[in-house]
């Protein structure tokens, strides 16, 4: 056995089964190792940031990690952008990122670089694999580390020579994962105190508070207490539709976000981080609460959210039911195609527990309020704002669940960043949908540039912001990689193809012309 | 005057008048000062990979530096791997990466990340600017740090607030560049003496030494020593073809670069770095050179090659004739079209003065010894080992040379990469034909598993290397970005369509099925 088998093995002992990958020369000896391990599941991307924006997916959704296998500084930076949106979803990820052997490193060869330095901002944990025999406990190390509450991105580097040098050390079992901290208990009595003071109150969440059990809970503790219940802007994942909880979004526009917190007098954190702009903009504030707004954070970084909700709950004596949306079949729009037309025929179709990857950007702001009344479903949002996660995000979570129907609602303009999703798609037969809301601009920038006074967009503005010259043509894009694809330029036709699209498996895309 | 504008203006008063460019929220300050300035040229990149390794085609052909415009952390991790590259190709390049205003960066908005931390490993200057006032002057030294020999990547952090805040500072006149060291004497006559030894000598080059006129030089300088003349393996651009001195590269394959250097003495080094494994393998040296060469760095970081290489020329008295490859016309092939095929066809059709960006990995080794008699040419190659160059290198070389034909030698692994480089294509109208070699594979990762020794590939093995289910269409991929393209499967089809694509401008694309 070789260090790369020792790895192999101690992800597999610890419940890791598939790796979604890009390996170069510096991996072989792993590739190798993969080989001779046919349980696990080994899926192609042909381009980092699919490889590490699927792990992301299919952790969400499979609530436990998978690993990526990254060629050096250069396939790690490729895939940073969506570990930096995962990060921010606090999804558990392992990265193994191949380096020089390690006599090599001194010969600065071509493809050598300061991988520590690249992947400490976009990683909890960063290690490097010694020596053949301690692989193995890196690597178990590395998933505690990926497991540790609330999900954490862990980066081990893979010396060529560690891997391919032989050991005796032997495959530890199951590690014992480290268990979500028990909430301090004067944490909850203070928010308990602070719900009973009958002010205005908002319960901000995140993360596992947004699952349908613990939403029912919150919902209740906000009708017994009189307080608002509200998500974070962006999530890793959230559970709604008919028969459960709805529970809005603190909004992205700073001034709607001001606005909402205008009344707010404290603020109860569970999980959720203090609303901030997404950007500064001159005049206007950073925090969208009010200068005497009393924040309270309930929990603390690592702690049992559904635990902690849980002890709230007895505290308050949460007796109320809760209210739950109920199925709301929306008429069908008609004539010329719209966000909003498309929401609405999504809200009509869209198969029961369906997991919906959102990365609409400025298009799709109409999907959350349409579909409050839709079948269940997973939310899944881009998390870092950093744009080219809505494909990889759906292949990953359809490879974690493969009998749901997964639906991208997709941005053109993101869309491009990881398009080569889209061959991974057809290369895996996941069932996967994505809708290209094709308003042939970045239509944000648009809005941000109508935002700083700038006018009118001239010559050079134009060249850096509308992308309808030549206009991207999606269902080619989605052949050259073999998923069947449509153009829909009226809200009828994008009705008719989406319903025989949610009756049938397998990859599809649907260019939807706004 | 904003922040902004005063940036703007000191980039155009150094002589930076293109910017390639994928603008935020962050950076719309930037974008409308940009709009203010029809004279600077805003390339749009659908992804920073596009971006940056346009940037180095560009400075590459121009001889000078373009500017990159990147959205934050995220927007220059995108752009990485093609810094990289540049970074070894040793390209002059301006990074402008916008970040959250000073004020907001506390308050950890989900685009926040450590920009320094991702920029230093690939860059040779990072700096950040401090307000407004002092923008002039960090706009300045980075473009000296850009332009210092023989080209650096200097990345500037450009916080959202100094880019809108005014500012009374003047626009400084143009900065008096560094000029390239005079070379040290001594290590000029070390390198005379030994060259006078009458022992086995490799005299190995890069960077300037590639341009037509030194390697003239340089050719003299061999036949009067008896020296060998040789370039790097991996080159930024190389002067070649026709009426030019005709110069081997160091061997790629670890095997055959030993073999190479076996019997070399002593190798004397202008410009380049002593030769190293591209990667380690079990068993096999790091250094290509022998135990007992000895190693002569006649010049140092910063000199001046050119005058290095008068000065040895002088010292030598070089009076040889230099010997000039003469234009070979060679019979095309016939038949199954192979990467043979595909380079002879090049040499009988490709015009003069054509830019030829390779990155055909594998399948393209056949085109540098085939084309020593082309039509004169430049060469520029993947520097770093990082792939996903070769289509954005073209767009850029062709920014930079709008009237030379620019050839790209495209892989179709590394072509999905930075695909999104075609749009540009389109969009800029330049005169690209890029070729990629479809083998379908990752050709040079099935040559590295059997080097492993792991036999035959498995399903997981061939799950990772291969491209084949299902092919990637490149018609329909370049018809998505509004680039004509073609197909070809034959010697005499691949012929036929090469030169009716060299006879035609515009942006065309020949997927070589091989």
């Amino acid at each position: 056995m070789n260090g790369a088998d020792l790895l192999c093995e101690t992800l597999l002992a610890n419940d890791i089964d598939v790796c979604f990958a890009n390996p170069g020369t510096s991996e072989m000896h792993f590739v190798a190792a993969l080989d001779r391990q046919p349980t696990m599941r080994c899926v192609l991307g042909l381009f980092e940031g699919v490889v590490t924006g699927a792990a992301d997916g299919y952790a969400r959704m499979a609530d436990k990690p998978a690993a990526t296998l990254l060629h050096l500084g250069p396939g790690l930076a490729n895939g940073l952008a969506n570990l930096h949106n995962a990060r921010r979803a606090r999804t558990p990820m392992v990265n193994i990122v191949g380096d020089h052997a390690t006599y090599h490193l001194k010969y600065d060869a071509p493809l050598t670089s300061d991988i520590e330095s690249l992947a400490r901002p976009m990683s909890h944990w960063v290690g490097r694999a010694g020596s053949s025999h301690d692989i193995g406990q890196a690597t178990e190390t590395a998933i505690l580390e990926a497991r540790a509450a609330p999900g954490q991105i862990a980066t081990l580097i893979l010396p060529a020579d560690v891997a391919w040098s032989d050991t005796n050390a032997t495959i530890a079992p199951k590690a014992e994962l480290r268990q979500a901290a028990k909430p301090d208990e004067r944490r909850i009595a203070t928010a308990v105190e602070a719900l009973r003071k009958g002010v205005s109150t908002t319960i901000l969440v995140t993360g596992l508070a947004l699952r349908e059990r613990q939403l029912e809970k919150l919902d209740r503790i906000a009708r017994a207490s009189g307080a608002r219940l509200m998500a974070q802007q962006s999530n890793g994942r959230m559970q709604r539709g008919a028969g459960r909880v709805a529970v809005d979004r603190a909004p992205y526009d700073v001034d709607k976000a001001v606005a909402s917190f205008a009344e707010t007098a404290q603020v109860i954190l569970i999980g959720a981080k203090a609303p901030v702009g997404f950007f500064a903009y001159p005049g206007k504030p950073s925090s969208m609460l009010p200068d005497d707004c009393t924040v309270i954070e309930m929990t603390e970084e690592g702690d049992d959210l559904p635990l902690a909700i849980d002890m709230l709950a007895d505290a308050i004596g949460a007796t109320p039911k809760a209210e739950f949306s109920t199925r709301h079949n929306p008429d069908l729009a008609q004539g010329k195609l719209t966000p909003d037309a498309i929401a609405i025929a999504l809200a009509h179709y869209m198969p029961a527990n369906a997991i919906i990857c959102d990365e609409s950007v400025s298009s799709g702001r109409d999907f959350f309020g349409k579909t409050h009344g839709a079948e269940p479903h997973d939310f899944l949002q881009l998390t870092g704002g950093s744009i080219g996660i809505g494909l990889p995000l759906a292949l990953g979570a359809s490879i974690a669940c493969p009998d749901r129907k997964v639906i991208s609602l997709q941005a053109d303009g993101s869309g491009m960043y990881t398009l080569q999703a889209l061959w991974t798609q057809a290369r895996e037969r996941t069932d996967t949908l994505t809708i290209i809301f094709a308003n042939r601009r970045y239509a944000i920038l648009h809005g941000e540039l109508k935002n700083v006074g700038a006018g009118e967009p001239g010559v050079n503005a134009r060249q850096m912001l509308d992308l309808d010259n030549p206009a991207l043509d999606w269902v080619s894009l989605a052949k050259g990689m073999g998923v069947e694809a449509a153009r829909a330029d009226t809200a009828e036709g994008f009705a008719d193809l989406l319903k025989s699209a949610c009756s049938r498996r397998g990859p599809f895309l649907i260019e939807a012309v706004i």
